[in-house]
Order: structure tokens, then sequence, then C-alpha cells
């Protein structure tokens, strides 16, 4: 076991496509300092390692941190990766292969560091801290231009025996659906993922049915963003409020096979379309849970959407070293 | 700690609706004794508690065991349960209400007492004893006249707060599909379950199209079984097979996604439909995941039969007994 009176820091990193943020916490979990930067994964996996130790290292300088007082690292990524090992296998958004990030931050500061993939990390920052706190089992499901899937099961994360698991968003929903990024038809994701919504959006938009939308976005599915389908529905296009909602019912259904499956206490919301509309999404989601659940189940569960915004994913990071690094303080 | 001179015996009983099965096992779980009754569950519940406990006595005296010998009993049976009290709170095939097992069993034979949900025990066995043995993950799909389902997630069953879930047979997997037994629409037991299959095929009889089967069993739901189904197929008529094989591949689907979520290392088909057809069932469910489900997950994932048939219940339920007493003893 550590000695008490020393201080004891934990690092929380977040990598993602196009930003990169570390965190500096005490040991009770305070924030001292963040660093934000850009990820810029075009120029290799080796100038980006540089830069997030980089960040890392600026994160402790504003925190008047050492990092040799740093216990323990955790960094949440995108996948696939090999949890055991700490390595990105591929990373398809940052066109990496093989990138030995747990060997090379444990170089770098000397200090434990475990990975862990972004959604997950999310989901157990919001049950160390945030919607999802005490819960006995909570599921994370956090639909953005995929949707991503998360399981806390009596305190811990769910998982693989190599990589991540928990992929709701690749479910088949529709037997005869629509053709997923993935290859196969009829995922929950070609029905209720953003850039699902976005397209619906984008023709209704084309047919003039949704006025506001068109004129804040046009019809490029890239601009039609979270925020901007919030603003369109709140402005009055009806249109655009149908197609979200059915695409928050049909996750709900999906969520509620699921919640037939392993009776969460809670179900958490996040990401962008979460966070620009809240209350249609807990709201459709119950209602699907509600009438397509088993009752025990369904009366049990709540759906609340995610608390700790960009810092879920740092959170969650750190509380995994902290668990790493009891974990071996136990069996040594 | 138990004092390991003395004997150690465990008691796993399967309650069902129309029958029941008592096993006395040795420390070492080999089958001892087995005593086989007749539920008559209509009797009513105190009779048949009276009727569990001669089982049990008679097994006992088969296999030369003093009651007083007894560590642990476990209960496979049917569900809602309260997994903490050991009380079935309502057994619509039995016909019971608040039902308390543990205690009354317990101050019978003076030894500690688990219950469990038969699907349950059954994939507990297959984990300890049959074919999910050492499996860091494990899914259970039993196909019936509904669809029962289970998980052993790194040694131990998934299951709810109160009770058990892994209800796998009302995921729904048809937006405006039939209605099911539960009261919603489009779930799996509607497509796959033994009674869905059995409605096709007896259409398939009555219509001409299945002439082996109408011999057999005629149009009349209750008499077309598992394996009347088989013999159906092998005897040639090629529309029941279709049948049955449309129904394995949509329970496949299912899994699949099930699959997705859990990255089971093995998932086991049991009931009477897989035991007349496992070679067509596992075949099917396999391909079926080899479309549907994620790469990275369907190749590391094995499907197989059941291996311990109507003894799966009984040696899980005694299999949760040792776990139980040994946690006693752990946290004494």
């Amino acid at each position: 076991m550590g000695n008490s009176v020393e201080s004891k820091y934990w690092v929380g990193f977040d990598l993602g496509g196009t930003k990169m943020l570390a965190t500096v916490f005490s040991e009770g979990f305070e924030i001292l300092a963040q660093e934000k930067a850009k990820t810029k994964a075009q120029q290799g996996s080796d100038v980006v390692l540089d830069r997030i130790i980089k960040a890392i290292t600026k994160a402790c300088e504003t925190a008047a941190v050492q990092p040799s007082d740093i216990k323990g690292i955790g960094v949440g990524c995108p996948g696939p990766l090999d949890l055991n090992k700490g390595v990105i296998l591929t990373a398809p958004n940052l066109g990496w292969e093989n990138v030995k990030l747990k060997a090379t931050l444990e170089k770098a500061f000397g200090c434990p560091t475990v990975i862990a993939n972004d959604v997950d990390a999310g989901l157990y920052g919001e049950y160390h801290f945030g919607a999802a706190r005490k819960a006995r089992c909570a599921l994370g499901v956090f639909p953005g231009t995929g949707i991503g899937g998360a399981c806390v099961y009596e305190g811990h994360l769910i998982r693989g025996k190599v990589n991540s698991c928990f992929e709701i968003g690749h479910i088949q929903v529709q037997p005869e659906g629509r053709l997923c990024g993935c290859g196969r038809r009829g995922c929950l994701e070609t029905v209720a993922s953003r850039l699902a919504i976005a397209a619906e959006a984008a023709k209704a938009a084309f047919r003039g049915e949704a006025p506001h939308l068109l004129e804040e976005a046009g019809t490029d599915l890239s601009k039609i963003k979270s925020n901007a389908l919030a603003r369109s529905i709140q402005a009055g296009d009806t249109a655009i409020e149908n197609i979200v909602r059915t695409a928050a019912r049909r996750l709900g259904v999906a969520v509620a096979g699921v919640v037939n499956l392993l009776a969460p206490d809670v179900v958490v919301l996040g990401g962008g379309l979460v966070e620009a509309m809240p209350d249609l999404f807990a709201g459709e989601v119950k209602e699907a849970i509600d009438a397509q659940a088993m009752e025990t189940f369904s009366q049990a569960v709540k759906v609340v959407p995610a608390k700790l915004g960009d810092d879920a994913v740092v959170m969650g990071a750190a509380a995994l070293a902290d668990d790493m690094v009891e974990e071996a303080a136990e069996s040594s």
C-alpha cells in the first residue's frame, strides 16, 4: 500500500480524433489543471504521442505537480484496443496501427498507465462521479456519428477478453434495413445515429418541410449538427421533431432489449445529440422501455442524461488508473 | 472454513412445472443418487413443498447420506423469484405465489439453501461441468415453449438486483411483429420458440406441404414436439426444414446482437429443440453470428450444444450451493 503522507495525483487523458484533453486530478479527484490540444492525427502516431506527452507535462506544470508524483495515468481512446497490452490496434479515425500507448506513457512518466475505450471511460466517469453513481448496473448509450454503448456491472466495466465490447450500435434492429458503415444491414446506427438523423433531416429540408433547418444548415449532412437540429425543432420544424423523436424511440426499443437482458438501475444517455435535446431523448427512450421491456425491469430503471459532459472520459480514465494501482497493491 | 475431514454433500434440485428431480452430490460433484417425482402443482404449494422434502430425503437415503451431512442445497425453479430472500414470487406454471422455498428447506434440513432461476442454474451447470467450462463469458440460449437466456460473466451469473434477468426471448426482433404471450409484439419468442415453430409447422401440415409431420402429429400444436419436427425433417419434409432453419437463423441474429454486447467465448444452446436437432441449430446460429456480429467478436465465439441434458439444472444448483457456503465462510 502507498504511503498516505505522500501526495497522489492521477492523470486522465481523452484522445479523440480531432482533439485531446489532459487532466491532472488530486487524490480525491478534484480537477487541478486541464490542457487541450489538437490531435492532428494525420501527422502520424509518433508525432501525436509526443503531443500527448507534452499536453500531460503542461497540465502538470499548471497544477504545480511533479510528474514523479503522478500515481497513474488513464487514457480513453478510440478502438479497437488491446486492453491488456495497452495498444491501439487500429484507429480508423486516426489512421494508426499498433500504437503502444501504455508503454510510451509508462516510459515517459514512470508510472503505471491503463487504456480504455473512450465510451467505456465516459460511462465509468459517470458511474463514479456523475449520473450513474452507486448504480448496481448502469448502461451508457451515446448516440453520435455512430452509437457507443457501455455497461458497468457491479462496479466493473463489461469488457471482452482483449478489447472492449458493448457495441450496441451494431445490433440489428431492421431485418432488411439500410446498409451500415460496418457493411451489414439494419444496424441500430442506420436508424438512430446523428448521421442517420441528419440524412433524414436533409431530405426534409430539401423537400421544403423544414424551413428553419434549411435556412441554418442547408442540405449538407456535415452541417446538420445536433445543435442545428435542436434549434430547428425549437423554431417550429415539426418534420425535424418527428424525425428525431422516431430515431430516439428506435434507440429506446434497442435499449429496452438490453434492459431485458441486464436489468440495469440506470441508463445514462450522452453525446452531442442528447446534450442538445436531453428531455426529448430521455423521454422517448423511457417511453420505449416502458412499452417494450418487461415490467419488472422497466419499473426499476431510470433514464437520465449524462452529467459530466467533456470531462466524463478523463474522469473515468483517471478512476480506472486508481483501480489499476489499487489492484496492483492488493496483489503484491 | 469447514473441517476437511468431515464429509460434505451437496443437494441440487430441479423444480419444474410437471416434474421434479432431487440429486445428491459428493463434495467433488459426483452424482450419488437421484430421485424423480411429479410436481402435481395443482395440489398447492404446501403439498408440493412436502413432496420436495420427501424427494430430497429419499435421495439421501439411496445415497446413504445423513441429511445432517448436507452442506448446502441449491434449487433451480421457474421465476420470477426473490433471489435474496429465496422466495418464488409467482409461478404461473405452478399457480403459486410467495412460496418461501429457502426458509422451508433450511428448516427441514438445517443447512443453507439457495434458489436460482432454472435457466440460470442450467447454464451454471454447463459452465462448471459441461459445454461452457472455463469460459470467461458464456451465453446460454434455450429455445423451448418460450426462449430462456442466461449469462455467466467472469465466473458469476448475470442477475438483476432481486430477480434473474437475461430475458432474451422478449427482445423485440420485428418492429410490427406477431403478438407475444407477454402482451408485446415482435419478441424473439414469436419467431423462434418451439410454439412459434409448431404453429408454422401445423400450417404447413394443414396445407399438405409436410406429409410426414401430418401423419405423425397432425395439426395439433400440442403434438408437434421437437422430436416430431426432427423426424419429419429426416423423413424429407423440406417445408418443415425451412421453417426450423428460418427460426434458428432468427434466433441466431438475436444472439449475434448479444454477442456484439458481451463478446462471449461460447454460446451454449440447449432445450428440447436443440437436443432433437443440435447440428441444425448450432450451424444456423453460428452462421447468423458470422453474418451479423462484428468480426472481432464472431471470430472469438464458439456455438455448442449443451452437454448435461436433464442434469444441467441440478448440477448448476449444487454448484451455486457450494458458492454460497464458500462465500459465507470467507465473510465470517
